[in-house]
Parts: structure tokens; sequence; C-alpha cells
């Protein structure tokens, strides 16, 4: 008599894409993946964006356990955070996630990590869970798909993965383990959707190479490459197609010199240390002699790449004649910023190779084709489209059911959603709300949707701020003092503000005695049309009033 | 012995892409389109993105005539601002072009045009200017090339255009008209570049068709299909596929109901009004027998589809079943927004068709291989590449190497450089600056980049206000008044205001006497220094200084 398994989706339904699902088994509690979000230009000057886990907060005695699948910023970046307000809950992931965790962790001081390293593979027994960790293909090396048997049947989550058979490790996914699993039974199925409306299959990464050693073949004067920095097989194409050029190499970039030898130290990358040149080596270098490895591919205003093609790189400077290969995808959102990136390498007279014009950048995400694959391995009696925005979740649900699972057992959920599983049949359970839980500055969650409206309309239109002195009785005295911040360019208008000044001292005056509230109506309906009919605009209208 | 003819790009060079280019023959300037640029989220709040035509205030008695190529806003957006500097102008352009433009003037009844009508084929002498006039295919009929016939060699402008050889219309671009300039000898040829960069040939309109009518085919419930509200060719399609599925089709946002009339009266568009019906028929006859064809393709908040896709708009509901096809682009810069779009119209129910799943969208310019022929028919002494990125000029630049133009008779050409042509050599001109001009609400030009990092700051971290009110020594008297908007959620945080009030009235005690800079001063670094510690934000800190 077991109560249901219970599986909630705290994130990455949707397009705010910080990966969170929980499983609860007996009243207790794992958790796979811990992710956060980048800010888009709407989130207004917020830095991160987290999962809202609040009602885990009544649940604290009841978390057993993370589950984290791979490095990745959007499954585990939000751990230091989580881990603040629930201290010691230990963390299951592979070496290299970990690697890489632990590095986070060491920006974070004051967090208190339990890491238990597992492997593709193990299976750990803990408390009411049961986990089988299957290793899986994806943009970064040692990824997890996770199965937890439970009582009420097994449920199996993808991880993200792809089915790319001629992987860089030569560890495809691990398809035979799937099998096995499949043959025993899969009563639910949780599987990444980002490229379920991709037709065919996502190529392997090795077509990366090939056309790196050609693009480096041709190169006559220096070559920058840039990509992720933790897509570690990526840099190893890289490097590898260097060493065949004959040049020496060099990092730029915090995260890809942090990473790099963190993911060589535990085995993940191949180079010898004479293949290496740090920065100040390279100058001296002949330029066709030497190859920068760097950040910056998604146009991040501060990042390496982005310096250099607006010139400003203090050690780096590009010619006519060198070589820039991005090496990346392009993430929704950022394209204006890496199209801006591109013009900026052209103008320094660079030849600029990217993903629209030559084969360097495959997806880290199975296409629909291996989805198919994928299903029919598993053969899930139910399943739930994870890891994508609503149009990819709609069309891996469809792939689903095209490749058996019935229509019925086929859930498209979106964040708090939760699932019940019952004796290997799933339905839907209640709903919770998940906000957004925004980190801006020193504050976590501080910052919602209110403040954002705020800095939204502060953006479009300025504000406006009348400084009304007024004496006991609220009538306001002398003139009004009007400040501007953002609504027009001052030393120009200046006669605007001494207008301004004047129609709002006259209608202060004509409204007589009152209360604040009417100075300030006041202020905001004059001030408010006097904006509107001088400029077309409408500044948020902030009245101040000071009793003398 | 004339003076060499100038040519003066105004803008089009580059990420803002408002066409406008001048031509200047024997002291008279041909201006070639006068168009506008939509901002991005980076241009915080503005309306419209103008040329910077202020050097063209010195030389008003000197401006002959606008030729306009085709009637899309970034050609000819701009000429309502242009007209009331410089009334009376004189506007050559085709007569669907015109149309459009008399629509537009509509909205500015102060405007008065001089419009002058022509045709592909033509040739028009006036003033100095000898100017033939081309018929190139494009996403708008009507679309011009135009030949100038100077002393110094003929320049030719090709317009936006491709080589789509089964146009709808039946009038690909005219490369026997082409050729024969050519023959002649074009000493500079300016050519679009927009895909440049993009291998290949752009395939024929043609291919749009037959893929609405299989979608339509399918269909089983309401059908509505989202273009460019000037891409009549699209919407042709769209109706006769509409007509074979039997479907009843009703036009909807403002800007299709104004543009589909116009194109049909004026011989563009061929429909049969028992084909149409209004909004409040729809909802009244059967939903597998209607076709809503709207606005919205590019995801803007309050365009029709993005209202359906909402569940906001008044009229038209989605249910499951229905299929909305967007026959549209991806301009850069609207990815979120139209991804918002498509996730809505699924969370409604809806099959949604889209560009990245079939062939519902071929773009309107010529591709690499296209612009090889194009060179090889004009086979121009010189060459600059016009309409892109730089990205796309420099990729454009190397398509007219490869076709034969001399290297040193190709510029890569930004916004403000300018090019001398002298008996059939043409070299680079002085530079001027040309800024860009934004629309804000009345204002024109008023609102520069000063306000904009202005309104970037309040955007990212929100305003604080002191309002301190000194004795005539400048002395603080009582306790500073503060406000904030944007920087933290205020009924939550109360506290923090009362603490940052104590602590500046103390510093505002100690910095004693002085003047108003000295309390203005204090209020900076004071604020400043307490929003950084307590909230690691860095608002605007604005001191308002009273004095009673």
């Amino acid at each position: 008599m077991t109560p249901p398994v219970q599986v909630s989706f705290y994130g990455g339904l949707g397009e705010i894409g910080r990966n969170m699902a929980a499983v609860e088994v007996d009243g207790r509690i794992a958790l796979i993946d811990v992710g956060l979000a980048f800010p888009d230009a709407e989130h207004h000057g917020i830095d991160l964006i987290l999962p809202d886990w609040a009602q885990l907060r009544d649940r604290r005695k009841d978390l057993h356990c993370v589950v984290v699948t791979h490095g990745h910023e959007d499954h585990m970046g939000a751990l230091p955070f989580f881990l603040r307000e629930f201290p010691g809950v230990p963390i299951y992931a592979t070496r290299l996630t970990l690697g890489l965790l632990r590095a986070k962790f060491e920006e974070y001081p004051d967090i208190e990590a339990d890491l238990r390293e597992v492997e593709a593979g193990e299976r750990v027994e803990t408390g009411p869970f049961d986990i089988e960790f299957v290793g899986v293909t994806h943009s970064i090396p040692d990824g997890l798909a996770v199965a937890f048997h439970t009582p009420h049947g097994t449920i199996l989550h993808s991880g993200d993965f792809k089915l790319d058979q001629t992987p860089i490790d030569a560890k495809p996914t691990d398809l035979p383990h799937l099998a096995q699993l499949g043959d025993a039974g899969v009563a639910l199925l949780l599987a990444d959707s980002t490229n379920a409306d991709q037709p065919g299959i996502t190529r392997t990464e090795r077509v990366i190479g090939r056309t790196l050693r050609e693009v480096f073949a041709a190169a006559t004067g220096r070559i920058v490459c840039t990509t992720f920095a933790s897509h570690v097989h990526r840099v190893q194409q890289v490097l590898d197609a260097a060493l065949e050029a004959e040049r020496m190499v060099c990092f730029v970039g915090r995260s890809m010199i942090r990473n790099m030898p963190i993911a060589r130290d535990l085995g993940y990358l191949r180079y010898d240390d004479s293949l290496i040149v740090d920065l100040a080596e390279v100058e001296r270098l002949p330029r066709d002699r030497t190859l920068i490895v760097c950040t910056g591919s998604q146009g991040e205003p501060y990042a390496a790449l982005s310096l250099m093609a607006a010139g400003e790189h203090r050690q780096v400077s590009l010619r006519p004649g060198d070589t820039v290969v991005m090496a990346s995808s392009v993430i929704p959102g950022n394209e204006n910023a890496i199209y801006r990136s591109i013009n900026g390498l052209f103008r320094q007279g660079a030849k600029v190779v990217h993903k629209g014009i030559a084969d360097v950048h495959v997806s880290g995400h199975a296409a629909a084709d291996e989805l198919r694959i994928f299903h029919n391995m598993v053969r899930a009696s139910s399943f739930v489209p994870v890891h994508g925005e609503y149009r990819h979740l709609v069309a891996h649900a469809q792939i689903a059911i095209e490749t058996g699972t019935p229509t019925e057992q086929v859930f498209v959920c979106e964040d708090g959603d939760t699932i019940l599983l019952e004796n290997g049949v799933a339905k839907r359970g209640e709903s919770f709300k998940p906000g957004l839980v925004f980190v801006d500055g020193l504050g976590v969650g501080d910052v919602g949707n209110a403040v954002l409206r705020d800095r939204g309309k502060l953006s479009a239109e300025g504000i406006c701020i009348a400084v009304v002195t007024v004496d006991q009785h609220s009538r306001s005295q002398g003139v009004p003092t009007i400040v501007q911040h953002g609504v027009l360019h001052e030393p120009s208008q200046a006669d605007l503000i001494d207008q301004a000044t004047k129609v709002l001292t006259e209608d202060l005056h004509s409204a007589g005695d009152g209360d604040h509230a009417v100075v300030r109506r006041t202020c905001v309906q004059t001030l408010g049309r006097f904006w509107r009919e001088t400029t077309g605009r409408r500044p948020v209208i902030l009245p101040v009033v000071i009793e003398v």
C-alpha cells in the first residue's frame, strides 16, 4: 500500500529553461537537476533565473538527494543557491560533472556540499530510492540518463542526449542498457525534447573535425576558434586539428582557462603540454603558427571574442588574413549580439567561418528520428516530454504516440505540473504554481515581476520627479522642483522643464487645500498630460511631497 | 569639365537597415529610397529610426528628387518625416509603391507630396538626371532597379531583388534589360547584399503555393495564415489555395485590411469578392470552411496573431484541430517573440506550420549564385555592395571580385561613406558621420544616445531619488526623503529605505557646511555605497536639493 510515486516539474518545461524535477517515493524526495537560466532583455538587469523551490521549504526533512545528469548550467547552475537553503543534501553525479561543480563551488566558499561520484552503468540504493545510471552522449562528456526503480514501476529520465554513433569518446548513448530497461518495463519516461521538431538525426560530432582540419589547413594568418567552454569534445577536435596544422594553442577567457585543465586532469581531454602557450607568448610567435581557443560564442559583451571583434581586447588583435571559426550554436535571443560580433570580426579584416556557412556545429540533442529509436528501445507505458518549449513538447508527444505510447498516457506538462504513478499507470496530479526566482546583485527572489514592470516602464519612457513642498495644510509652497531622467536630452530641452514647472505650479495652486494625496494626484495628472502633449511620451511620474 | 558624380550612403550599410543613398550630378541631388528601421530592445522605448539627413539641410535648394525602389518601410517609411523638412521634393515610384505611399500619407495629413508615377522600362530625364527604371522581382510587386546615366558613366542601383524565374506575376527581374545596360557599360554598380553569404539560389515563390495547397487540403478546423501585409504575391497564393480548398477568406489586422484592397484596385492582386467575408461573419461559418489571413508574423505584441496566440483576440479564438500557417521569415531580433507566439498557438491546441518545418517561406533577396548571374549581366567596372550588415557586404564584395570586377574598384562602404565617379573610375570620397535619428513619441531626433544610456541604466538597475532640504548655507535640514523605483519591491523592503535614510542623514550631518554640490555628492556616494553593499545593485542616484 505504498502511496503513488509523484513526479513534480519545477522547471525546464517552457521558455525559461532552468531544469529541475522531483521524484517522491514514500515521502522522500530526490531531485533531478537544479539548473539556472540566463535572462533575456525583458528581464531588465536580472543576473540569473532560478527554479522556484518554495514548496520544498516545508519538506526540508524529506529532501533525500539531488541527481545531476550533466555539467551544464541549466542543469546544475542553481545548486549554490539551493545548497544555501538546503545545506548538506547529497549530490550524485559523474566525475566530470563533479569536477565542474567543485570549480563552481570555489566561487561560493560558504557552500557545504556532499558530493557523491557515480558512473554510467552503476546502480545505487539510498533510502527508498533504487537509482540506475545510464551513459548518454551530449555536448558535454559524462552525461547520464537516470532510472528510478520504484514500487509503482520504473521511471526513466533521459537527461540531455543524442544518439551520435561515433562520438569523440567512443561512448555512444548506451542503447543496449536502455533496451534492457525496456525489456524489464519502463512505466514512465521523461525525455529531452529540444530537437523534437527537427526531422532526421543530429549529425555526428566528428563532421566538425573534418571541417576544422580543412579550414585550419587553408588559413594563413592567426586562427581564433570559439566554442562553449564546457564542450570538451569540440575543444578536443580543435586541439587535434591544431596539432595537425602545426599550430600552438592558447586558451583565452576565464571559463576556458578554468575548465580545460579540469577536463584533462579527469581524463576527458587529451593534449600535450608542448602544444599549449600562454597569452604573453602568443604575440611573440608567428601568426600562422598559433591558434586561440576562446569564449564569447554568444556575443557576450565582455567575453574574449566580443572584445576582439570590437578591437578592444588588450592582448589579442586581429588583422586582415586572420581566420575566426565560430564552432558554436546560436542560442535564441542572442542572434543580434552574435551578428554584431561577426560584423566586427569582418571589420577587423578577419575571415569568419560560422555555422551559417560551414559545418562547424552540430547540436547536442537528438532530432526526431533519434527520438523514435529511443522510444522504441525504452517502450515506456507512459510519457512526459521534458526539456523544451511548448512547441517542442508537443512535437515530442506526437513522436511518443507514433512509436506506440498510448495517447492517453502521454502528458504534455508545464512547469508546476505533477504526475502520479500508481501500479504502472500515470495520471495528472495537482499542479502548483512556481514563479520565476530572480537573482539580482546580492538579492535572491526579492525582485519580482512588479519591479521588472517598473524597470520596463523606466526603460521605455524614463522618469519625471516632482518635488513639492507643502505646509501643514498640504498647501503647495513656492515652486515645485521638476527633474527628469531618460525622458529627454536635458541641455537642449531645459525650456520644457521650465514650462512643466509653470504648468504644475498653476495647477497645484488651483487645486487648493487638501492632503498629500491630492498634491500627488495633481502632479501625476498635470505632468502626465504635459509630457504626453509636448513629447508624446509617458514617463513614470513620481511625486515627492515634503512638508516644511 | 563636369565635376565628379558623388554617391553618398546615408543608410542601409550596416546593422540598422534604413536605406537611403544620394546621387549628386552637377550640384543637383537625387535620393534613392528614404527608409526607416524598427528599433531593437536596446533602443529603449524608441518608436522608429530614421536616416540622418542633417547635411542635406544646407543643400535644400539642390534637392532634386527622390526615387523609391519599392514599397517596403525600410525603403520609403521615413518619407513623411523627410517631406516635413523638405516639402514638395518630387517622388518617383511605380504604381503599387505610390499606392502604398498614399495610404501611408493619410496618417500624416500635413504632408505635401509630389508623386510621379513611373514604370519598369521607362526612362526619365529631369534636371541633370537621366534615369532608367528596370523591373526587378522582390517580396513585394513592382520593384525597381534604377540606372543613372551620368556624364561620368552609368550608375546602377539594383534595389532589392532576386532572380526568381517563375514569379507569381510572371515578371522576372529584367535580365535582358540589365544585359543591355551592361553592353552599353555600367561604371558603378550598387547591389543588394542581404543574402550574399547564402550559397545557391533563392527558390521560387511558387514552392509556397504547393505547400499551402497540401496544408490546406489536410486541415480539418479553421486555418489562420500569417504573412507580411506587403507580400502581395504570398497573399495571392494563400487566396488561390483557399479558393481551391473551398474556404472563405477574412483579412484581419490593420495593415492587411488596408493594403489588400489597394493591391487589388491597382491590379496586383486578383480575387473575387465572393471569396471574402468579414470578421463578424467568420464566426458564423463552419470552421473548416474559413481561412483568416492576418498580421503578426513577427510576434509583434498587439498584432492579430499574437493576440490569438495569447488567447486574447476579441473576435477570433483558436481550438484544438485548427491550423496556423506562418508563411513568413524570422527577422533577426524577433526570434523570441515569434517562438513565444508559436508556443502560445500550440497551447491553444493549434497545429503550427512554420518555415522551420515546412516550405512556407522563401526570401525576397538573391542568394550568392543569383548575384553571380547578376554581376555577369551587368559587368560593372566598379562596385559597392549595399543593403546588408558588414558580413553581407564583405561576402558580396567577394562575389563581385570572383565575377571580374577589379579588386581595387570594389569598395566595402559603411553609412556615411561616399564614392566619387569620374570618367568611369570610382574612388572613395570624404566620409561624413551620420548618426541615428530616433523618433520617440512626437519627438524626432531629440532623443539621442545619452538619453538611451540613461534609460538603459534605469532599465537594469532602477533609480533612487534623495530629496534633501537645506538652509541658505547648504546645511541639511531635518531628514532627507528617499524614494526608489525599480530597485526593489518596496512593501517588503521598507526597512531598507529607513536604513538608507538614517545613513544618509548621518553622512549629510558630518559633511557639514558647503554648497549644493557637496550635498549632491554626499547623496550619490552614500546611497551608491549603501545600495551596493545591501543589494549588490547600482541604481541611478538622483539627488534633489531644495533650499527652504
